[in-house]
């Protein structure tokens, strides 16, 4: 604001009331721009300036301040305020033509949920957790036997106990050990796999519903990795159990002692573990101390009308453009694909933004205050990520604890590189993709799984960005990830799966 | 980033490589997250962890970052980057629609000046400045007038001289002076106003071109302003050198000393007013030393390019809405009509920044280089204006700097009220503005006035806003400001003198 140096300088047009000026630190606002209060100055006798048309406007040399020359910078915080207004009108603009367009296509009645898919998505609700159930038996009885071969019923144990109070087992208890091991570990693959395999199955050819198919086929998955979570904590819990050590590299974590193995093997704590909001599997969890029903009441509020938002917004505004899309990508008409997948990629980035908010901050936080679960960070600000990687490390830290805990982890400890390990993760979680996309919607094109792999050439790409001083990189890093993933990645592939599923069925819902 | 809590709490599963630790700044970046710089620590042998699969991934309680009990708000900086991409990628989706649908619209060989437009700009464009020579006769005779009567021949002047060295003028001395300035009043406002009135004529009816019609309206409103200006401060300047003062309100500012009256009547200090990057007259302006051409060369380039930039944005997209626009207004289809207004405020918004910047950044900076001329703050940061009266006072300081110096401090100085003032200040400077769009596009539609007198109102409701502790009171009214400004005003504004050009002419510009 420049009228303070305009009070400075016009000597000849100061417009204040006639009469002296008093000791004032009043803000005194008129129309010529004098706004900011005035300056505490000795009691003096003030007459108006009888020449007001000669006020010398222009008394010294200055710059524009936008000139390359200006002393300082001007703030542009005006033009961001502008940019939200213009991406608010833009988008308001192109709701009242999508109104004009298409009228209300949102339906409550008419749904196509048809009688099999309810069936069969309830009995697989039932179904699923019973692989859980089976997995807790199998735990038991490991840890049965090891109580068993801890006490060994006063014979002596064949190992060595050293001074330190660590126990080197024998070379025949680590073979023991091994091959329980080996069986367990079996018996648990076979047992998860077959949970996997049956629902995907089921989902794939018998729930015509992508919506029903997807729950399930989330369901399977989530059972499958607590499944091997519980597995291998249990393992190395019972390793320690029968081979105590106080080595600095053996210890447990502090917070185990208050539930030590095999205690740890009961109904109820597996009951906990799952439905607990976490993949990771910990005999003892940081607890809170009282549920707060305001609080779950208002995070399912946030639930239900996200998710109201969310089917609005898929109905009214992602049907019509992914239906306008399936000519153009019939003829590779690749001009007119690309402005489709511009107009797809804003509603496609509030819908998953909205769906983010619904499971991650409100649905898990509502089931984390349920459960009275400590520990609700489940995602940390993936926004401001500098780098494809560090978004994947930020945005979903159940599953990024557990690749990073049960398989990133234990294969560089066996000497993995830290690349090999994450290229084996992103594979994996390729796989984990797919089978979330490509069964519900019944075509396994792929797009999920070279979606995941895509992403590993961009981490290599973005990291250095991180490193960078200065913001500049961190905000190019930032671009990229924006750009890449949600302008450029998820309406693509949403695009894909739709037009396969179109190629296959014809229409899905309500003709236009 | 919540890796740093990460590497607290995980006890399990530090990923380093096998062997020493070194004491070591390295930073160190893997896909696990490990990205900060390793803390100094003393050397010790850490050898890997033994159980991977027991890290305590959860092992306190936590809030997640978007909860209301989060102990500190994250920054959102990511989501501004999105907008700016989302506001990008919208708009250049509109940029493959608009081609799509209409080509290239552009055509640099068709054009509609006609003949007699071209040779009665180019008269008028001569015609004009003769006014301001006329002017400055009427000032020669009457500095010539001042000369002798202070001179007198001798004979003695019939006021009174004070001890302080002031001259208090006799009654006849003063009824005197105001005699001959109402006379040099009256030849001034006829011989401005006959300047403008014989333009305005001259374009209303003769002159078809809307561009060659607006810029001869403009030249002649500039010289009716700076007549106006060099009237009144001469009148001044000549009553201080007839009646001379040593009272404090009665002193000329320090810079006219270098040429004080009747000195600055010449021919060449008119010239460089008329000139000169200003409305308001002095005798003397703070000057630069010399002229950097490159700097003038670059502004001028920006003006060449910025006005290409214009007239491409203007005929490629404004006009396909503009005439899409026509059917709905004539059939008062109000929601159509409020979207093509919302789709027209977006481009009608670029093309004003970019004709601000053109005039008020690169066009008067060249000038003013050229001019040697020192005081260069042509516009302050408006686009931050908390309210619509700041705008109106930071965006165009040459027509601010007029007005408050020649009508508004004046009429205060008379004894009006700052908000009667105001509102003098602004029906004086509506009407200014109907002239500017009325005439060259010979429709008289009022809307120009009206839009000018409807700021009274949104001054008014604004200005409290600029004084609210706090920043939101300043959003708020910067949003109001945006809002009723470029996204209502505006557009409105050019959507109806098209309607009315199109009522009386038919198409304007090649068919589409």
């Amino acid at each position: 604001m420049a009228t303070k140096t305009d009070t400075a300088t016009v000597t000849g047009a100061e417009v204040r009331s006639e009469g002296p000026i008093k000791r004032s630190g009043n803000s005194h606002v008129n129309l010529n721009g004098f706004s900011a209060p005035q300056p505490l100055a000795p009691i003096r006798t003030h007459r108006k300036k009888k020449y007001r048309h000669v006020a010398a406007v222009h008394s010294k040399p200055r710059t524009s301040c936008l000139s390359h020359d200006a002393e300082s910078t001007p703030s542009f915080l005006g033009f961001r305020n502008l940019m939200v207004i213009v991406l608010i009108v833009g988008n308001l603009r192109l709701m009242i033509e999508n109104f004009k367009k298409y009228g209300v296509l949102i339906c409550i009645r008419c749904h196509d949920y048809q009688r099999q898919d309810l069936i069969l998505g309830a009995a697989l609700y039932f179904i699923i957790p019973c692989h859980l159930f089976l997995a807790y038996v199998v735990e038991l009885v490991a840890a049965q036997q090891a109580r068993r071969s801890l006490r060994s019923n006063g014979k002596k144990r064949s190992g060595t106990a050293t001074p330190g109070g660590s126990y080197v087992p024998s070379d025949e208890e680590r073979q023991k050990f091994h091959s329980t091991w080996v069986l367990v570990a079996w018996v648990h693959g076979v047992n998860a796999t077959l949970c996997l395999t049956i629902t995907s199955v089921i989902v794939y050819f018998f729930i015509h519903h992508p919506l029903i198919g997807t729950l399930s086929e989330v369901h399977a998955i989530i059972v499958w990795l607590k499944t091997a979570s519980y597995a291998f904590t249990n393992r190395d819990l019972r390793h320690s159990y029968l081979h105590p050590s106080n080595r600095e590299e053996d210890i447990l974590p502090e917070i185990y002692q208050q539930c030590p193995y095999p205690e740890n093997i009961t109904l109820g704590n597996l009951t906990y573990f799952w439905w607990a909001p976490t993949l990771v599997y910990q005999p003892v969890y940081p607890r809170t101390k009282k549920i707060r029903w305001v609080f779950v009441a208002k995070r399912m509020a946030e639930v239900f009308g996200l998710n109201a938002f969310m089917w609005i917004a898929s109905a009214q505004y992602a049907a019509p453009v992914l239906r306008n899309s399936l000519d153009k990508i019939a003829t590779l008409d690749l001009s007119s694909i690309l402005e489709r997948l511009m107009k797809l990629s804003t509603i496609s980035l509030v819908i998953w933004l909205a769906g983010f908010f619904a499971l991650f901050q409100s649905f898990l936080n509502a089931l984390a205050e349920v459960m009275k679960f400590g520990d609700r960070e489940f995602y940390a600000d993936w926004w401001n990520s500098p780098s494809v990687g560090e978004y994947w490390r930020t945005w979903n830290k159940p599953v990024y604890q557990f690749m990073k805990r049960h398989v990133f982890s234990p294969l560089v400890g066996r000497g993995w590189s830290s690349g090999a390990a994450s290229i084996f993760v992103f594979t994996f979680s390729a796989f984990l993709h797919e089978l979330l996309v490509g069964v519900p919607t019944h075509n396994i094109i792929g797009v999920a799984f070279i979606g995941m792999i895509a992403q590993l050439p961009l981490i290599w790409l973005t990291a250095p960005l991180e490193k960078m001083q200065g913001i500049n990189g961190r905000i190019i890093g930032n671009c990229i990830f924006w750009v890449s993933f949600t302008l450029i990645g998820q309406p693509l592939a949403a695009l894909l799966y739709f037009f396969a599923w179109q190629a296959k069925y014809g229409t899905v819902s309500r003709k236009v």
